[in-house]
C-alpha cells in the first residue's frame, strides 16, 4: 500500500466553480514530510465552507483548489515522526477542517489542547499555506496527505459515510454544545437545521438534554426534526409571537446560521438567565447590532466556537459511536461533485451530502 | 428609635432634575409592611443610573423621584417577617440598586440565588413599582423604608462612606469578576476608569489576578490607575495601535462604559482564546455590530452582568473588608445634592461621590 506522486482531485479554478465548475484533475500535493500521512479517501462530506472558499466569498481564495474537509479512508502512507508512526498502513481514518498549527510548547493554544485557536499556524484542510509555502488540498479526490496530529481514527462501530460529515459538521456543533454544558437538566435550542443544526439535535438530545428545540425560519423542516429528536420546533417566520411564547425557555441556543437580518434579538429572549447563545458555522457578515440590556437583564452571553481540537474530535466520534448516532446524510459519487456542490448550495441536502470514492466503498464500510 | 410618617428627600420633579434642580421636601414613603426595615440614611452615593433616571434616560421616569440607591445607615424600625427580624435596631446596613423580586419558591431565579434577575417582580431601590401600586423611593433621603430582604449587615471593618459606593457600583463589577473566574493565573482588563472601573482595578487586583490593565480613552488617569493597583494603563485614543501592540493578553474584560461608538472590535482583539468580555453598568444603546468571526475565531463571549443579588453583596462586603478595599471617594454633604449630581455629570468625580446626612455622621462613622 502506499500513495502515487500525483493526486487526483475536482479543481476550482475561479470563482464559478462554486456554481458546479469543478474540473478533475491531477496535482502534486506538498512533499511529503515526516509528520505526515497520506490517506487513500473513501469519503468527504460536502459542507457550506466548500462552497464558500470556491467562490472566494471569504477573500481571494487561491486556485486551483482541491476543496473538502470532511474527509473519511485508509491510512496508505506514513511519516516517521512518532504522531505518524502512531498510525498502521490501512487504519481507517478522518480528518476534518484543520490540517495543521504550530504545535510548540510555547503556545498556549497548542500546549493547551485548543489547536483550532493557535494564533501562529492554524492552516485549513485546503486553501491553507503551510509554513513551507506549499498549499493545503482537501478531499474531493483520490488522495490527500496531511500532518497526522490532525488525523484521528474512526471507531469501528461508526460507517464511513456516518463519520465523514462529523468531522468538520458534528464537531462544530459537538464542542460548543460540550462546552457549554448540554445534558441532563438543559434545555437547548438549535437554530437553522441543515447540515449542522442536524447535528446539533441529535447530539443535544443524545447528551440528554431536558428539552431541544429546533428553530427555523419556515415549518417545512418541523418532521424531520421531531424524528431526529426535537421536543419543540419554533419556525420564526411563521409562528407568531414566537420570542414571547417561548420567552425565558432555554439555557442554551447553538446557532448554525448568520446573517444581518436574523432575529437575534428574539433568540435572546428565549434564553434564560445565565443563558448562552454560541455562533457557529461560517458567517460573512457582521452580527446584528444588539442592545447591551438584552445582555446585561439576564446575565446572557453571545458567543463564538470553531470546529474543535483533535481530542475533541475523538471525543465526539466515540460518543457518537456509544450512542449509535446516525446523521442524516444523503451519499453520491464522487464523480458527480459538481452536481453535489450545486444541490447543497441550492439548500436540497437532507443534511448532507456525502461524496463517496465508489471503487473504495466496500472496503470502506464496515 | 423609630421613623417618623413622613420621609424627607431630594425630589425631581420633571427631567430638568438631573442638572441640579433637586428640591428637598417632604414625601409619604409606601406602607410598612412586616417584611419592610425603615433605615435612618447616613450616607448614600451617587450613581450614573440616578442622573440617567432624573433625566428619563431610559423611558419616562415617575416623577416625583427621590434617587440614590447606595445606601447606608441603621435601621430604626424592623417588620415582623423573618426577613426583617433578623436586624436589631441600630443595626448598620447596606441597600443597593435593587429593592424587591418576587422571592417565590417557583421562581428559578429568586430560589436559585439571582433575585437580581427575577423577571417577575424586580422593584429597583427607586422609580420602581411595587406590587401594591406604591413607588420606590431611594436614598438622596432622611429615611429608606425597604423590604428587609434586599438589606445587607456592613462589616464593622468597613467605613461607611467606602460602603455605600459598593452597594451598587462595587457589586456590579465584583460579581461579573468573581463568576467568570478572575483571581490568580487570570489577566484582567477593566474598560472605564470612572466609578465602576475604579472598583473592578482594585477588586481585581485583589483577587489575585496576575496582571490588571486599565482601559480608558485618555492617559489623564494613569497615575491614579497605577495607584490603585493597574499593572498596565491602555489610553485607546492616544496609544497607536493599542489594540495590535496588547492582543491576545486577557482573559476576561469588564466594560463599564458603553457607546456605539466604542471601540469594540479592539476590545475583543485584546482577548486570548476563549476570553470574556463581559458589559455591565448602564448603556442607553446599542453595542457596536461586530463579526461573528471576531467570536468564532477565537471562542470568545460577550456577555452582560446586572449588579449582584443579596449574598454577593454580603460576600463582597467581607471581602473588601478582609483585604481592606479602600475605594476612592470623595463626601458632600447631603444638602449639596444638586451640586454632587451637576459635577458627577461633568465627570469630576474621582472615583464616586457619597452624600453624607452631617448629623449623623458621627454615629455612623466606625
Amino acid at each position: 500500500m502506499t500513495s502515487p506522486e500525483t493526486f487526483h482531485g475536482w479543481l476550482g479554478h475561479d470563482s464559478s466553480a462554486a456554481q458546479g465548475n469543478l474540473k478533475w484533475a491531477a496535482f502534486t500535493p506538498k512533499p511529503f514530510a515526516a509528520t505526515d500521512i497520506d490517506i487513500k479517501v473513501s469519503h468527504c462530506g460536502i459542507c457550506g465552507t466548500d462552497i464558500h472558499t470556491l467562490r472566494s466569498g471569504w477573500g481571494p481564495t487561491h486556485y486551483p483548489v482541491c476543496v473538502g474537509h470532511e474527509i473519511v479512508g485508509h491510512v496508505v502512507r506514513i511519516g516517521s515522526s512518532p504522531s505518524a508512526s502512531r498510525f498502521r498502513l490501512g487504519d481507517r481514518v478522518g480528518v476534518g477542517a484543520q490540517a495543521a498549527s504550530c504545535l510548540k510548547d510555547d503556545c498556549e493554544e497548542c500546549s493547551g489542547g485548543l489547536e483550532q485557536h493557535c494564533g501562529k499556524g492554524f492552516v485549513g484542510t485546503y486553501n491553507g499555506k503551510y509554513p513551507d509555502g506549499n498549499w493545503s488540498m482537501g478531499g474531493y479526490a483520490d488522495y490527500v496527505r496531511v500532518p497526522a496530529h490532525f488525523a484521528i481514527k474512526i471507531p469501528s462501530a461508526l460507517k464511513s459515510e456516518d463519520a465523514a460529515p462529523m468531522m468538520c459538521g458534528g464537531i462544530t456543533v459537538f464542542s460548543p454544545l460540550k462546552n457549554n454544558g448540554a445534558g441532563p437538566g438543559k434545555r437547548v435550542g438549535i437554530v437553522g437545521l441543515g447540515g449542522l443544526g442536524h447535528f446539533g439535535v441529535l447530539f443535544a438530545k443524545a447528551l440528554g438534554c431536558d428539552k431541544v428545540v429546533a428553530i427555523s425560519r419556515s415549518r417545512n423542516k418541523a418532521k424531520d426534526a421531531e424524528a431526529m429528536g426535537a421536543d419543540i420546533y419554533i419556525a420564526t417566520s411563521e409562528d407568531e409571537k414566537w420570542d414571547r411564547k417561548h420567552s425565558r425557555s432555554l439555557d442554551l441556543i447553538i446557532s448554525t446560521v448568520s446573517s444581518p437580518d436574523m432575529p437575534l434579538s428574539g433568540y435572546l429572549r428565549l434564553l434564560r438567565t445565565n443563558g448562552q447563545f454560541i455562533q457557529v458555522g461560517a458567517p460573512e457578515d457582521n452580527l446584528p447590532a444588539i442592545a447591551a440590556f438584552a445582555l446585561i437583564a439576564k446575565g446572557c452571553k453571545i458567543g463564538g466556537s470553531q470546529i474543535g481540537s483533535p481530542k475533541e474530535i475523538e471525543a465526539m466520534l466515540e460518543f457518537a459511536a456509544e450512542k449509535k448516532i446516525k446523521p442524516w446524510i444523503q451519499t453520491r459519487p464522487m464523480k458527480e461533485a459538481n452536481k453535489g456542490v450545486v444541490e447543497m448550495e441550492d439548500g436540497k441536502a437532507r443534511y448532507r451530502y456525502v461524496l463517496v470514492n465508489e471503487e473504495q466503498e466496500d472496503q470502506a464500510k464496515l
